[in-house]
Formats: structure tokens, sequence, C-alpha cells
């Protein structure tokens, strides 16, 4: 974690409580730095489903393909993620690091390598020496323990300012289930993908299928609608496991997408999802403002997402919310090339709640004092209403300034 | 002009001619700025052919709504530009200057309203007071004179740090016929657009619709392929203007497609706008190196042109080109994204000829230190081999400095 905490981070790391049928534990393998965790070893109990979304991008990292591959048989034994390399763009080697990655891991924890789940992230192009695994991994395996995800989130971040943590327990009748989430992520993020990594764990006994349909849904709202930079990675992992322990405890497995206990489950699962993702936001590359876009009155949703996706990648708007400058004609450039539907003298803007524009033209109440107090807050909520329809959806980013410049330019320099 | 001189600016503003049948004249209006030029009136012979092509933002500034509605006409009589205010966003009373603003033009000059063109840029969203035009129109009316294109492009610029100007003489026969150009723009520069405000004059006698060929096909591989930021403007207009003047020294007019002598127009045609998009390129907001992207081995040209957009608007790679980095792994994750066919493991990539990666991995062979010494250059040349296709296509850009965001976020602060 190199710069200094993001002023938007949260005040400390949530509390939270072990997810039975998971243990967790991370080491200092030295992948790419010295002293400093880089590898985290999560192992579940026998029968924990496990299903994913992954990056879209045409050139994934190794990692990605591995998981791709074993996502559909839905059983999961293990979870290996390493920081400091992203084993992307490897070609055979960055193949062969995977695999053997899962021997050793599958050999520690006595399970198939099919059912050890991979995660890498940090440096692209460089060969992963997977050997460095072999060091930690039978003392890892000896290591696991219930709860540390404080631990956990820090040994997968790279050049994150702040470990990311989220949970949330669901009552089923008279038995509570957990839901504990960690992710990672400050740079190259956008959507079209699952997120950079992101992991959840639950104890409830949900079968793959609907696990599947969990995360599939769960993440179009959360993670998709999170952008730093519009740069989509090659490593986007979202994995879920469910243990099932919590059939020990008298809850009955959830095997059909129909179970009555699944949207008070569901509502959970993605408010821990939404956490993770404005955890993202809030940690951007040199990010001091967390901006809410909100799209309504679009032709549909999809419009909206694309108009607000316009708006939260537009260097111009991003630039201008970091100097605290409410400048709607930034605004309406990045809806009018969305490419969607829009009506420029139907278009108003607001900042903060302080309409500025109406009707295609700046609003005639518009005080420069109060929206210039407001553009000093920390959290910016800018919407934008167009007035064509019912077409409505939101979208965190954060804004754009030198220290982004800086994270991404100087670093080699 | 607000800052220094970009370092990649042409040495001087370029030699060029008188274009016979345009007289221009430029004057300081006080539209934004008091003590600096900012209104420039072009006159044209009878006879003058327009054609143009405008942005397709959905929410074009009111002088683009006035020119599409004026072009199927094809003929011009003046052209009015000015900087300082857009013009855009402003509602009815956008719409009210622009005919003002013509009105006061076709008074002075002595034609139909109908027949002057008119393009305004700089800031959005605030009312253009076209009175300001009223002031000054009968002195430009009187003053108008051939040549002088270094004070008209001065006169249309905003954040630019050189006037930019580009010529070309073609031999039709005995006779020879000139064209000229301007162009202004540094930031909110995307293509889908025709580009911010370019002018193109010319005493060839072409009709309007061998005109409009000639503009629509020459824009598709200059100013459409020229990005800064990614942010399309509301205002971009090209305009070219043929006066039709060389008639008089025994140029036959140019009425059809084609016409014979067409080919070698088009060439110095489409050289005079590749001049003018690569002078917007080099004086990109903040830039420091001026960055041609080549697309090789696609599938489709169109394909080629996605993929080196999506490297061309990658704030990760631009920011790492500002850092001298050849950091290739950011341009695979910009080829991943771009949605377009692309195999990992056929991918090549070079930085100044100096091939970094080949066939999905680190190239065995690359020189860190030459690499490096290569990154220092003002320009950096940046190939990419798909190896799926032929399609083949080229973009150019900057790179992406604290500058830039200086430029666009501290100048309120």
């Amino acid at each position: 974690m190199p710069t200094a905490i993001s002023p938007l981070a949260p005040a400390s790391f949530p509390d939270m409580p072990p997810v039975a049928g998971v243990r967790l534990a991370a080491a200092a393998a030295g992948i790419r730095y010295a002293g400093r965790t880089d590898v985290l070893l999560a192992v579940f109990d026998p029968g924990t489903s496990v299903a994913g979304v992954l990056t879209r991008s045409k050139c994934p990292s190794a990692p990605v393909d591995w998981c791709r591959a074993r996502l559909p048989a839905g059983s999961a034994s293990a979870l290996v993620v390493n920081s400091g390399n992203a084993n992307a763009f490897t070609g055979r080697s960055g193949k062969a690091a995977t695999a053997m990655t899962a021997d050793i891991a599958a050999a520690a924890v006595g399970c198939k390598p099919d059912r050890v789940f991979l995660a890498s992230t940090g440096v692209i192009g460089e060969p992963l020496d997977a050997q460095k695994f072999a060091d930690v991994m039978e003392r890892l395996a000896a290591e696991v323990a219930p709860g540390g995800w404080d631990t956990a989130a820090k040994a997968i971040t790279t050049t994150d300012t702040f470990p990311k943590g989220a949970a949330a327990m669901v009552r089923f009748g008279a038995t509570a289930v957990t839901i504990c989430g960690i992710a990672k992520g400050a740079g190259m993020i956008a959507p079209d993908m699952g997120t950079l990594l992101a992991f959840v764990f639950t104890d409830a006994p949900i079968a793959p299928a609907v696990l599947r349909g969990l995360v599939r849904d769960g993440v179009e709202d959360t993670f998709n609608a999170v952008t730093i930079d519009g740069d989509t990675s090659t490593s986007d992992t979202l994995l879920a496991f469910a243990t099932g322990a919590a059939a020990l405890r008298g809850v009955e497995k959830i095997t059909r997408a129909s179970d009555p206990r699944l949207p008070a489950f569901r509502k959970s699962f993605n408010a821990v999802l939404a956490d993770l993702a404005e955890q993202v936001a809030r940690d951007g590359e040199g990010a001091r403002k967390l901006v809410e876009i909100v799209v309504e009155g679009a032709r549909s949703k999809h419009s909206a997402r694309r108009i607000a996706l316009s708006i939260a990648n537009s260097p111009l708007v991003k630039t201008a919310i970091a100097g605290e400058d409410a400048n709607w004609g930034r605004v309406v450039m990045a809806v009018g090339k969305a490419g969607e539907p829009a009506d420029r003298d139907r278009l108003s803007i607001w900042f903060n709640g302080i309409r500025v524009a109406h009707k295609g033209a700046r609003d005639p109440a518009y005080d420069e004092a109060a929206v210039s107090a407001a553009m000093k807050k920390p959290e910016i909520a800018l919407k934008v209403a167009l007035g064509l329809g019912k077409g409505r959806d939101r979208v965190l980013t954060c804004d754009l300034t030198k220290e982004y410049v800086a994270i991404n330019g100087d670093y080699r320099s």
C-alpha cells in the first residue's frame, strides 16, 4: 500500500465474524516485494459450492482461464490468491504456473487440483515463479483458522490504500447464516467484468446453480456499476463460496431459485457486494471525491447506464470535480457523446441536490456560492434527468487528480 | 493561449498563400476575454460551394444546428467564427443568437443570412451576446483581405497553445489551385465527429455534391482518427469552402466524383486535413508526447480502429507513456477490453520499433535499456500486431500528464 490512506476510506475495517466452513491464512512469499503478505490461502469444508464472474477481457490472465474452466463443476476445496504478479500475458509459462500452484495447494490441503481456485493481481507480463508458493503452502495449510478477514484482505492488495471487507447476517428461521466478503482494487477498474478481485464467503447451504444466479444478478448494480478509469482489467475475478456448514445447524439446502428464503439472502448478499464495490470506488487511485452519478428519465435502464458511464469515464467531468467545479457543460458534453437518446432541450442537471441546469439551459435560480460550497464536500451526487422515459441507473466513480497521473506515470521514472 | 507552447508544436506557422475568392479579417469583440482577437470573418466570392461534417453529439451547439440546416443547399457567402463562448446548451437564446449573428454578418457583407455559416467555441452554457458582433462586423467586412491565415487561426483558438494551419497546391494541367486549412482544438477531442473546429478553403471549382464526398471521406482517417481525451465536443465542426475562383484561370468545374482530376486533389486535400489533425494531437492539453498507434493484423479496418481507440483513450496507457514507461501490460489490457476479436497468444507489441512482447508473452530479446531510451523521445510509435487478419488502422493521440489535470481541474479553484 504505497500511498497515504484515501481520504474517502471507511473509519476502520469492519468487525467481521468467521464463516463456518472457511479457514484462512496469509503469508509473505516475496512474490514481488519483501516484507509484506502476498499469498492468501482459504480452505473450505467438503461440499462447498462455488460460482463466479470473470473479466470479459479478450486477453485474460492465466488464473482467469483456470477458473473459467473449473467453475462449471461448481465445487471448491481451496482458494489461493497472490498479489504482486498478475500472471497475465505470460504465455505457456503462465498456464504452467497455474497448474503448479494448484498442485502445490492440492497436496497441502488434501484435495484434487481441479477444486483449487486461483486469482493473481499485480504486474502484467512478468513470469510468475510458482515455486515460491511451495515454500509457504505447507505452513499456510497448517495455520488456516476461522476469521482473520483483515489479514486476508490486506494480503490481496496492490495499489489499494486500505483493505476492503463487508459482512452481513441473514436469519433463516431460528438460525442465522453469515456472508463475508473481501475485495481489492484501485486502478484498471471499469465495468463489463466481474471486478478486480472480490471473494465472498457464506456458510449458507446453496447449490451451485442457485449461487451462479445470485452472483450473475448481484454484480450488475454493484461491481459492474463502478468505474475508476474505464480500463477493464485482464484479471477481474469475483468468486462466491457457500460452504453449507449452516446445514449442521439445521438450515436446509437451497437448491431452487424459487426458494422462499432466497429473497432475504439475496438482499444481504447484494448489500455485501455493494459495500465492497463502493469501497473500491473510495480507493480509486488518487481519488479525493466519491462521485455518485444517477441518470433518470432515460428510455431504459440500459440507456441510463450507458449515459452514466459516459459521464463517469469522461476525463473532463472527472477533472472538473477534482477542481471542485460544478461544470455542467462538460456533463452535457458527456451525455451528448454517449450515443443514447437524449434531448438537449429537456435536460436538467443537479450537483449535490442543487439544480444548475434546467430544460436545456442554465437554471435561472442557480446560486454559484451555494454550488461552490456543495462541491467542496468529499461526496458528490451528480444527477441528470433526461425527461424521455422511466429508465434510471446509478454508477459510482471518483475524481481524476494529478495523484492518479503520478501513481500511474511516475512509478518507474 | 493560456499555457506555454506545447513542446510538440511545429517550429513555426506554415507559409500559406492566399486562396483566390477568400478574404479574411479578425477582431477583438470581447466575447470572454479583453485584449485578444475572438471573431473571424471570412467572405467568399459568389458561387462558393460548401460542405461539412458536424458533431454527432446528441447535445449539439446552436451553431452546429444552424450549419446542419444550411449545408444541404451547398452555397456559402460568409463564415463567422468566435472563440470564448460555444453557444452550446443555451436554449432559445442560443438559437436566437445564431440568427442574429447571421443577420448582422449578412447585412455587413451583402448576402442572405442563410448563406452565412457559423461556428462557436469556448464555454458551454453561457448565453452568447450576439450584439457584440454588431460592434465589429462593419469594420471586419471593410477590412477583409486575401491571406492572413496566422491571424485567422489565432482568432479561433481557446486552450490551444499554438495556431494551426496547413496548405497544399494541386496542379490541374497548366493551372495550380490552392488548399488552405486552419483548425483549433486541444481538449474535448475524440472521434465520432467532424473535429473541434476546422475550416478548409480552396479556389478549385468543385460542386457541392463532390465537395461533400471529399469531406466525408477525408475526415475518416484524419480528424476522426485523433483523440485527446475521448470526450466528443458539442461543437465539432469541419467546413470546406470551394470558391471556384480558379475557373477564372481556366480550370473547369469538377461536377462528378469520377472526374480524372479528383484523385490528385483528394490526395492534397486529405494531406491538409491530416496535417491539421496531427497539429491538434500535438497540442493536446498538457501533452508532452505525440503518440501514433498502429494496429495491424485485425479482422477488419473497423476492428483495428476500435482497438487503436481503446489503447489511445486508456488513461493507464496514456499515463504510462507520460512516465516514459513502455508498459505493454497496459496495452494488452486495452486490447482486451476493446470488445473486438483478439487472441492473447498471437499478440505482439512494439514501442518505437522495439518489439517488447511477442506471441502472448514478453519478448525474450527485449532490451530494457534500449526501450527506456526510446521512450524518452517526444514522438512514440506504438504498434500492435494481432495476427488474425489484414485489418490495419492508425490513430493519433498524446500522453496524459498532470498538466492535463491542472488545465481542466485547477482553472476555477
